[in-house]
This record gives structure tokens, sequence and C-alpha cells, in this order.
């Protein structure tokens, strides 16, 4: 197992990374990742501490409601749950695919052993180019508009094209490259699945992410520990050797990772729905009580409609682990029926339940002074003076709920949040120690 | 009347303004408010092109619907709108005070009157700090948690207090104070209505609004012209002299000052929701097609939605404009009822339909890459590569359409306009030449 | 023009009406139909008393704002509206039929004209049995699943097939037989419209409506004007002579009639859809205050729902006016695009909004005591006793009340005027003295 | 135990039932009443083959949540399920009021051991006539609003006052009467609880529900087992001696009744609400395809809706049960707030899902005829060759779920089931042996 700083040592090779025009010299340096590396960092130091039983626990699949609860409730940072995510995958596409390609299967275990010795990250690559999106790949203007084999060598494989909305590779050591859907007759060239490491040549990865614009880290308290940044990978002809050949050609066997994914997205992603939809009606309350506002009658409604929002998500996380579905190896997975039930209404409704927030809490969501001004000797008591709410909750709290609101939902973090959401993906879990 | 360039000269005062914990030395040439300043010198210049009876007609209030519609219809920036409006709110109060205090009234029309002759920007100045939201203004704790009169000279008053939510103080001239809500007996002293110069003794301005984080203009085609930066004013122990005190103790008379803004906020208002609501509909139609995906089930359900959504608004415009109210000096306002289903369902819907709006563009509306990553020649090529779409809509136009929905939406200018929306206010017109 | 007896008099005919299996010999004395014939009775002689230039003006189509409104906002009952929406789709679809069947078009205008001069009621026949719905009508295994000639002669055509869902046909004279959708090429027999004669050989009419169920017209408001009776008409080998045809086998035409005939539906529907929501909360403010209910923060809170969905349908009803269509002819039809979106919300909110009423209402709307309950010496007292609500409102009103909402929302009347509001049908006015 | 004939039996006493103001000599010959007795009569039957174990259990708490479980998905008519609410309810009232009443208490617990011996029915008489609703009993213009003890004796008391709402009381044989909220001091004489005789005499009760109206019981499959009337039910003097007087005057106990009544109907309701649910999907389904429309996307949106609103109504069933709450008996109740979010959300869209249920089938759900007209030779034949639909799902079939839909939300007993479901009660289980 690394500690946080074996973790850090290891960013720095040559991975090329790109940000507003510009090549990233040493993304550990870099302001726009270094925030999200110590985020890192700390869960690293966090699992070392705990030591490697609980770690190889982490790698083995759930083969019980509890252990699956136990996974969805870890204190994790998002890195970390991502690479579970993809070590989960590989190990179920494994199953899926044994019968057609047993020497892939066999690759996928092994790998996955790798990066459990190693305590490697891995982030999952996905969603192709696909140029118009009413045409199959091989009807593409551009071929390469679906990442594609364009060069098989006896020692492997020569793969092009890009995998958008890519979280956290600048931050990782590994990339899960696969189909992004299922494949037909024709497609061969198509059916690729592979591991790639982040600095291998011909890899580009474009970031778009961005961090809270400038300002203190106090005012931003989630974006301290849960923002992601997100890329734009590009697989500029790079080669990829045999021992990293998951599936090639196979274009029955396509469908399977896809398929794999969604499987443990659902059973990750359902319990950040539940907690955030928590979050956001404690937020509710808070900052009500701190404008004196909690007994108005419209106040009370919007909340009640947040509470009934949070517990019908968390029926359906509740349903789908009391009914969970056992798969062929044992390993335990929610019920897909009400699990996916809650995702769509986790989803569907989030955007009115921030707007529910944003009712309750008034304009001083958008307008509140920052910490800095607060700071500042000449304006500082008199915003303390003038933004004091009700007695008893203290004016510095209140400050704190308006920038927990805004960082949450107005900042670029709390909108890359929104539409990670309408997604179905998940932060690190809501109560981590680092983001206190 | 003033050209651009004597507007930008006219900012060169005391004005104290605080960002992030500075002070804020020149306006025209910190970051933050330079693209503010140019808008609105834009905008004078293009008045001051059209001759001065636009100007004479703009400051007169609307006799016809004809009238009215012109007005909702013309091509200004907000720091213009917001002065029209705040003009407008004291001609009406003026009507509605006269009885009572007819020195007042007087005074607010001569004051109007200067408005236009120097051709000044005022901004509106109404909701106070309110501490515990569910006392009045005698019970607070702090007595200054309502803005009030601290002393009464026999040249003027001087007032204490803070307003919240401010938009564009700092890049305006003058400020119109008024009281947030009606007053009953012993509450004289915040029976106060005023007009203070933005760069008068005790004002102190701390901004809060944020320009798009350093990035690109040309990634942020709606930060460019609508961003309006908001504040928190604090009246430090400001004197104002008689002849701009338009209301002082006449507690029955404090409620036709909000009301008299709420008129002119909607007859503007529900004219921006329709605009916005149709630039909605638009974008995704845009996105949609770009993205090859127009004939897709899911999709032209989502857009019938947005449709719907649009043609609602407009119906209570166009309800609300066919039974307009005339009133007593022969004013025509908005039909109220129309006007307030048309603003509740314009913001109670808004967040569901830039959901739908993030769905149909898919994950790209975040993760699109910036014109200057499009502008390195190293990745440059390979971004339009891969963000080709469907063959005849160009990859340039769908990166563009790309930021426009995510500078619209997801930008620290984005989520401020969708907060204001919530409360009903207007940006100047969408497809303002400015921004193209 | 006829006078009520009159009218009453030319049921006297040898029509084949149905109901429950048995033949109804005379449908002014069936418990069924008697209270819609009485219905169509008492508005031919408000319309006799009016004298024959309304009627005449009736029959033109509107040439202004004003005619069309007026003609929305008319106190008719619905056997005339449903003739008057027939008339006007037989000249809209004469007009777009002209060039390619001459003789039709002039077939169609006489007809009308003969409607007028004899003063006859006619009713729509327009959707098909179907069949399978997802094949088209040669495709059927049954070649009668749409109607269609089965033989041509030198005087006329045979046809054969059934229309479902017709309100009112027993009551009527006529029966407007029109294609049910666009036909193609080898459609040509199903490309027929035509009129019948209700008492035409080969004509059964099965009726399925129901009268509310043998209780007192006293607790039955509205199904005293309002009801309807619907019925299946079988077209078992029917002729109709040459002078009754207005198409037979142009393909390209037949889409004419049913577009015509939905722009007058539209025309007239959605003055129904308005008043029928500003009934909705005129009756949840009248129980709200005979309950001594309507300060009750959740009652107000259902009640504003109920107005702002009352406000926007009216809205598209305006802006539909507001922004009339002139058709080549000088025709004035409402804006398709407002009224779309008007009856869609209409319709899509409509069940909502009863549920709101009946939470409002309380338990009593099902279970207050019938008029002939009251009248009964042992238990009238009593229930006169605890049946008292707020003081003020008497008891007698409020028992009004609940049967009023009854009647309209649960009885057999109120589900079918449900279901006819769910496809945009509108009942007679609202207001119609007969209802008091 | 009682057999079915043995129960009818026992309905020839001198019970006081009025309908429609005249009084009812026996509800076991009456039509409005006849087939409610059959379905309990059949409920008896299966009741006693199954032996007294079972009924045994059946009036034991469930102290498992497989017994609750167990409870809630047995089949019972609705008479059985609501004896069965009304005596946990004692049982569970008894516990609380224990200390301050133990007299009380332990007669509570006698009389549902009597009703257990002697296989009674008792049905809930809860709601107050309430007068105007924004006062309480003592402010009431008539004391009697509220049932109250107008004179006490040495063996018993005199009560004075109407319930409302009441179902099923004309065929059970006894009244659980119990304050309808909490009580204050003063209030001692309305907080009262006890048991009455459905003939005790003072004892009217109107009956205001309706059977089917006069159609056959083929056409209304739910009707035959789930209607169930609804009355009002009033306590003229009615003498009650003190072995049937739970409580009289405990002002602080008056609460603890309709609270255990809450949660046994709430333990109860949520199963019914979920079956419903399924039910609603199941019949869309059916006549989606029976109309050949089952792949149109449409249809297959609003059917997912449904599905949706199903799985998430489930959900919080599951969650409830999976939650149970333990009480110091050992009682399992199902979670509070799971089961309250449920019942929320079952009712607030119900009627929407039935709007989308009518949508999918059109308009024949209304226009379906009947099956005496199937069986009329004339008309018969040909009703069948026009109501054919999708070929290989048999016209009989297509008819039969036109009734069933019909049947189930357009008559009076589908109204009656959506007014139940609004407020939470719930039938017989659907897939009742009586209801095939």
């Amino acid at each position: 197992m690394m500690t946080g700083e074996e973790y850090r040592a290891s960013l720095g090779d040559k991975r090329r990374i790109y940000f507003r025009g510009k090549v990233v010299e040493d993304v550990r340096k870099h302001p726009t990742f270094a925030r999200q590396v110590d985020a890192a960092v700390r869960c690293y130091d966090r699992l070392h501490a705990q030591g490697s039983a609980v770690v190889e626990a982490f790698f083995t699949p759930p083969r019980s409601v509890e252990a699956l609860r136990r996974r969805g409730e870890a204190d994790l940072d998002i890195l970390t749950r991502v690479s579970w995510t993809s070590a989960m995958t590989l190990l179920t596409a494994a199953d899926r695919i044994e019968s057609r390609r047993p020497q892939g299967a066999a690759i996928m275990r092994d790998y996955v052993r790798m990066l459990q010795e190693k305590d490697l990250r891995i982030v999952e690559c996905i969603t192709d180019a696909k140029g118009d999106r009413s045409l199959s790949p091989v009807k593409q203007a551009d071929p390469d508009a679906y990442l594609r084999v364009v060069e098989r060598r006896r020692d492997g494989v020569v793969i092009r094209g890009a995998k958008l909305h890519i979280a956290l590779a600048p931050i990782a050591h590994e990339m899960m490259v696969i189909p992004t859907k299922a494949m037909k007759p024709g497609e061969e060239d198509y059916s690729i699945a592979c591991a790639v490491a982040v600095d291998a040549p011909g890899v580009k990865i474009i970031n778009v992410g961005s961090e809270a614009p400038g300002a203190d880290p106090r005012d931003h308290p989630f974006a301290a520990d849960g923002f992601a940044s997100h890329g734009f990978v590009i697989f500029d002809d790079v080669f990829v050797p045999n021992e990293r050949v998951f599936l090639d050609g196979e274009t029955d066997c396509a469908a399977a990772f896809a398929h794999s994914l969604g499987l443990w997205i659902r059973a990750d992603g359902l319990f950040g729905m539940a907690d955030q939809a928590d979050l956001l009606v404690g937020l509710a309350q808070l900052i009500a009580e701190a404008n004196g506002l909690e007994k108005a009658a419209h106040v009370r409604e919007k909340i009640t409609d947040m509470i009934l929002y949070a517990t019908l998500v968390r029926s359906t996380l509740e349903a789908s682990l009391a009914h969970c579905e056992r798969m062929p190896d044992g390993t335990m997975l929610p019920n897909e029926l009400y699990a996916n039930a809650g995702k769509y209404l986790g989803a569907a409704d989030y955007n009115l339940m921030i707007r529910h927030l944003h009712d309750i809490a008034g304009g001083s969501v958008q307008t509140a002074p920052s910490v800095l001004d607060v700071e500042n000797p000449e304006i500082g008591p008199l915003i303390l003076k003038y933004m004091e709410g009700k007695a008893g909750v203290g004016v510095e709290q209140r400050l704190k709920i308006f920038q927990a609101i805004r960082d949450l939902t107005l900042s670029p973090t709390g909108t890359y949040r929104t539409i990670a959401h309408l997604h179905g993906h998940r932060f690190s879990r809501v109560q981590s120690a680092d983001a206190q």
C-alpha cells in the first residue's frame, strides 16, 4: 500500500495534460489540480492507516447485503471510488466473457490483482466522440469517431480515438478503456477493451474542469474535497501490449463491459444520491432557522417537499438492498428495478430541489460576502453587523451556511456536481472528514 | 446625453468598492468590472446615436400598449434597464404620495428630470439586512437591521443600515433607496426614501459577483454582455440633503415605493422571461441537430415540453398586454393577474427547463474544450476532429453552442442569471447586438 | 326556425337506438334520454326567441375576433354547439377540396344551407373502429375496421363500418360522416365523407352513456343540462344518395375534413376549458368558506394552484385571440400555437385540479346525504343539524355545493366530462340559465 | 366462527338504515346492499374453511415483519379488513391509556376477545360533523357538532352527535366510536370512546353510497367485490352501557385512539396502494396490447411513468418493512417516515396515473358497449365485429379490459375508490378470488 506521499511522488511521470491551451508541467503544482491531488493524498493516508485487510476486502466483490452497504457508506474520495467501480466492472465482465475469450478474462483478473498490489488508481474511459449520434461507428464520416484498433501487431494493438467526459485522469495512474455500447458484426475493430497507463505515449488529456475561480478555499467547503476535473482524452495511435488487451474483435462480448459498469455505478450511485438529498434538506433547514423563517408556511411546505424527495430516494435504496440480486458467483447487487426508479427520481427532481433551497435561502446565497471581506478590518465588522440573522445562530455560522449552499449549487464545482447528479454519478461521501 | 466615453470618464470619482477583501481602485480597470463598464459604454453610444427624443420618450411612462411593448423589446443593457425601472418607480410613487407629502412628490419629479438631463444611471436599493426575519424592525436586536434615519438636521438626514442584493452599483451614478416593506406607526425612522450618490461619503459597496473565472471571453458569449455584479451596500451614517429626501416618517406612504417598483419590474420582467424561454428552446433544438439527435423520441419530447413552457410564458405576456390596466394618469401597465401567473410559472419551471437542455446536450456541455485549447497547434486539430458532430453543422458551430449553453447555465454568470430569473429580474435583451 | 316543441316532435321517426341490450322505443320518453331532449328543447326555445338573424349569424364563419369571442361565449346547449362545429367544418373543408372536387364543395355548402333553413342538429362521426391500431385500413384482418364504400350505384353509395364515441346522435337529426385520418393511394374506398340521417335504414346506435343513477335531479345540477350520452354508431350497409356525398375516392382530400374539424373544435374547446377551470376555482373557494377553512394554509395553497391553472389556460385563450389567424376567405381562427398549448395544459392538469378540489372539500363530497334524505321528516332535521358548517353560509347552500362538486366530478356525468375534457371537447356554457 | 349463512342471518335485526330518503327494510334484499352482503358472506366462508387458528392469529398483533406482511397480503374482503384495523386500534390504544384509565383498557381487551369469539364485524366511526372547522368543539354554535356525552347515568352514558364518512356500517355488527382528534381541558364531554351495536336504539344510518347504476354485474368486476357504501351515522341520544365505555372524560387520552387508528390504517393501506398501482400498470399494458399500440412511443412513455410510480410506492412499502418499528409490547409496525412518504406519493399522483390510463385506453373506455348489448342477437355480432382489436387478443378479452378500467375508474364504485385512495384507505386485495 502506498502512503499519501508515495502516491504524490507517483504522479511525477510524463503524462501530457493540457489546460486552457497550455501544457500542465506538473499537476501537483498547478492550482487547478493541486487541491484534487491533496484530497487523494489524504484518502491514501486514511486507507493506509486502516491496513491492507481493508483494501483487500475492498477489492473483493460484496457477497452480502452488509458488505454492499459497507462499501456504499465507506468514507472514500471520488478517485478511490471510481477505482473501485472500475475494478468491480472488470471482475464482473471477466465472468461474462469467460466462455468466449478465456485469455481476456484471465488478463482482467490478473490486472485487477496488480492494481490492488500496487495500490493504483484507475478511471473509467467509456464515452466515444460519436460524431453524428444517429449513425453507427462504421457509417461515420470519420472512422475514428468511435475508438478503434488501427493496427494489430504480434505484441499488441494500436488504438486511435477519443474518450469524453473522463473524470480525474490527470491524477490517476491507469485508464480502463471499454466500448461505449453493444457492437455488431462488422464492428470488430471497435470491439476493443484494454488498460492504458495515463502516461502512455500518444495519450493527450485536455482538461476542462476548473477550480473555484481564484477564491479563498474557506468559501468553498465542498470544492476542497469534492471537485473532479473532467477531461477529453485523446488516444493518438497508442500502443497497447497484449497483456493489457481484454477484448479485441469479439463483437458479441462488447456490451458486457458497459453493462457491468452500469451495474456497479448503480450499486454506488444511489448511496450518493440519497446522501445528497439529505444534505439538501439539512442545508434548507439550517438556513431557514438562521434566517428566522423556519416556521413560515411557504418555507415549511418547501422543506416538506424536500424531505419527501429525500425519503423516496432513500426508500428505493433500502428496497433495492432488501431485494438484492445474487449473481451466479455470489456477488450481491442492488435490485435493478428499485435502483433504477431511485436514480430516475433522484435525477429528475434534483434541479427542483435546488430551486427550493435557493428560494428558502434568499438572495444572500449569491450576495453574502466572502471570508476575505470579513477579514478586512474596515468592512469586516460592518458585514458581521449586517449579516446577523436570528439570535442564537451566530453570524459566522450563517455566513458558512450561505457559502456552503453557494459552493454546492452555484459555483463551478456546484454546477459540475449538478450535471454529474443528472447522470447518476456520485461524489465522495458528503460527511467526509476532509470536508469539515 | 453622454457618449460612451463621457460615461466612462464619469466613473472616476471617490466611490468605495471592495472585492475579495480589497479596495477596488478603479472599476474601469479591474478585470471583474471592466467588462460591465464596456457593455454600458456600448449602450450609451447606441442611445446617443438615436438622439435625445428617444431618451425623452424613454423617460415618459408608456401611455399605450404599443409604447409598453416597445419598451419591453428595446435593445438596452441591464444598467439602462434598471435605471428606467427606477425612474418609472419614482414617478408612479410620486403620484401615490402626493396628497400626503406633496413636497416629496415634487422632489421626486425634479430628480427624475435631473437624471434624464444629465443622462445618469441609477440602481434600486430596497432589500434591508433584516436580521431575524420573523421580527419587525423595532423588535430587532440591532436597530440598524433595517435602514433608518439616525439623525435629523436642518439641511437633511443621516441614514444608517445596509441594502442587500444590489446589482451594478459599482458602475452606476445614483442609488434609489426605498423601504423594503409597508411600515406601521412606531416605525417612522424606517419610513425613509431618498436618493444617494454612489460616491457619497459613508457609502461602502462590497461586491461579491464574479466574472467568469479567468477564461477567454469567446468562451463566454453571455457573460460578455449580461453579467451583473451584485453588492452589499452599506450606508455607514450617510448624510442625505433635503433636496434628495423623498419620504421621511410618513409610515402610511412607505409601501407605495415597493409596490410601484413591483409594478415596473413586472412590466419589464415578463418580456425577459419570455425571451429567455425562447432562447432555451432555440439552444436545445440547435444542439440536438448538431448531435444528430433531433429525431430521437426522448429528445423531441423534451423539446416539446420546453416549447410548451415558452408558449405558456409568452401567453401570459400577451394576455397581460391585451388586458392592460390604465392607471389614473393614463400610464399603461400589464394586467396584474396574467403577469403574476407568468412570472410564477417562468420561475417555477425554469430549473426544470435547464435540466432538459442539459439532458439533450449531453456531457460535452461541461467537457467541450475551450477556444484556447482549439488554438493550440498540438491538440487543436485533434479537438476539431473529435468534436465533429452531424455533417453540415460544422464543428466550430457545435463548439459555440456548447459554450453558449455552458455560459448561460453553468458558469458563474449562468447561475447568477438562474437565481435572478427565480426572483423575476431580467437581463438585457437576449438578441442584443453586443452579444453577437 | 323550430320551437322547442317542434324539435321534440321531429324526433318521432324510425331511429334505431339501443340501450343495455334493448331497443329504445322513443328517446323522448326514456329516462336516460328524456332529460337531454329537454335541455335541447330549452335551447331551441331560447334561440327561437332571439330570432333568425342570430341563427343566421351563427351559421356564418366568424370574420372578426369579436365574432369569434361571441360564438365562444354564447349560451348554447352542447347539441347546438356540436352542430355549429360540424357546419363550420363543412364550410372550411369545402374551400379546401374545391379545386379537386368542386361538385363536393357545392354539395357541402348547399347542405349547410339546408341545415340552417330547417334548423336541424347534426353530430360529428369521425373515429373508426380501427381494429389493430398499428395497421392501416387495407392491412386490417376485417376490411370494415375503417368505414368504407362497399358498393357504388348510379344514384349513390353504400357504406359499411362503425363510428365510435359519438355524442348525442340519439337526439340529433343528422350525422356528418368523415374520414378519421389522411388517406393514401390504395385507400380510395375509405376516402368517403357524407351526411347520413339518424333514422336512415341500416343505422344502428348503441348507446352507452348513462344518466345519473336513478337519483333526484336536484342532486345533479350539471347532469340536468350537460350530460351527453355517447354512442357506438353502426352503418350496416347504409345507402347514401349522391346529393349527400361530399367526397368519394379522392384520397388526397381525406385529411381536409379531420383537419378542419380540429380547427373548429379548437376554436370552441378552449373557451370551455377556461370556463371549466374558473368553475373549479369557484367551487373550491365556496366549499372552503362553507367548511370554515378558507384561511388554512394548505387550503389556500391548493386554491392558489388552481387559480394559477385557470389563469394560464385563460392566458392561452386570450393570446390565441389577440393573435388570431385570418384564413384566405377572411374567417378568423384562434392562433394555433397558443391554443394548442392551452388545450394541452388544460387536459394535462385537469385531474390534478379535481384532486385539489376533493382535498379541499373533504369526505362529504361523497357522503353528503341527498335531497330526498333531507325531505324525510325523520332524518331530514338531523341532517340539517349535522351538516351545518360555518355560520352565515347556510346548511342548504353547503349541501348544494357538495352536490355540485359530486355531480361535476364523481357522478357518471362527472367522469364523462372529465374524459371529454381530456380529449378537448367542451360542454355547454357553464353559466347556462338551464344549470341554475 | 360463523359461516357465511350464519353471518347473513345475523343481519336480521332492527337496524335503521336509510337510502334516498326511505327506510331500508332489509339490507340483505336491497339492491344496493345485497351485493356487499354477498361479498362478506363469501369471505366468512373462506375464513371458516381455514379454521379458527387462522382467525386467532389474525386477532393477534403482528410480532414480526413476516406476520405484518402476511396480514397485508391476506385475501380478505374490505369489511373484514376494517374489522381487523379496528381491533388492532383498540389493543394498541389500550396499552396507551392503561396507566390513566386501567378499567378502560381492560374493557377494550375483553371487547376485542368478544369480537373474536363471536366472529363479529366492526367498523370505524371517527370523523365528527365538525360544524365550522376553524372552531374547537366548545366554541361551535351547536354543541353537538362533535359527538359528546349528554347524560351520565349509573349504568352508562348517553351520547349525541354524528359520525361522517362511515364505510359499511349497514352490513356490520358493531361500531367503534372514538374521538376525532386530541382534546383539551374543558372538552371532557367530547373525550368519549365506546362501542355501539349497529342496531342500538337511536342509531340512524343514512347511506349515500350507490351501486353501479342498474347495470349488469358482469360489466362491473370490481364493484362486485370492492364497493363499500358509506354512511352518515347519527347517534340520536344513544345509551351506552358501562361495559362498552372505553374512555369518558380523560382529555389527555383522547388522542391515543385516533393515533392508534392511524398506525394501523397505515400498516394496511400501503399494501393496498402498492397493489392498486400495479393493477393500473397491468391494465395499461393489457389495453395497449389489445389496441395494437404497445410500441407507440407516447404509450410507452406513459406506461414507463406508471411503472415508476408503482415502483416508488412499493419502494416505500419495502423500506418501511425493512425498517419496521417495534413497539414496547413487541408489535411490529411499518416505519412511519417511509410509509408516510409512500402514502403521500400514492395519493398525490393517483389521479395523474388514471389520466395516463385513460389516455392509453382511448375513448372506448367510456363507449364500449355493455355485456347486455353483446347478448342482443341483432347488434351483438356487429359489436364483436367492430370491437375487434389486435389479432390474438380476442374481442371479448378486449371488451373485458375496457369494462374493468371503466368500473375501476369511472363508475360510482371507481370514483369511490379514487376518493378513498386519496385518503389512504384500501380495498380488499385486488387479486381476490371473488373478483375473478
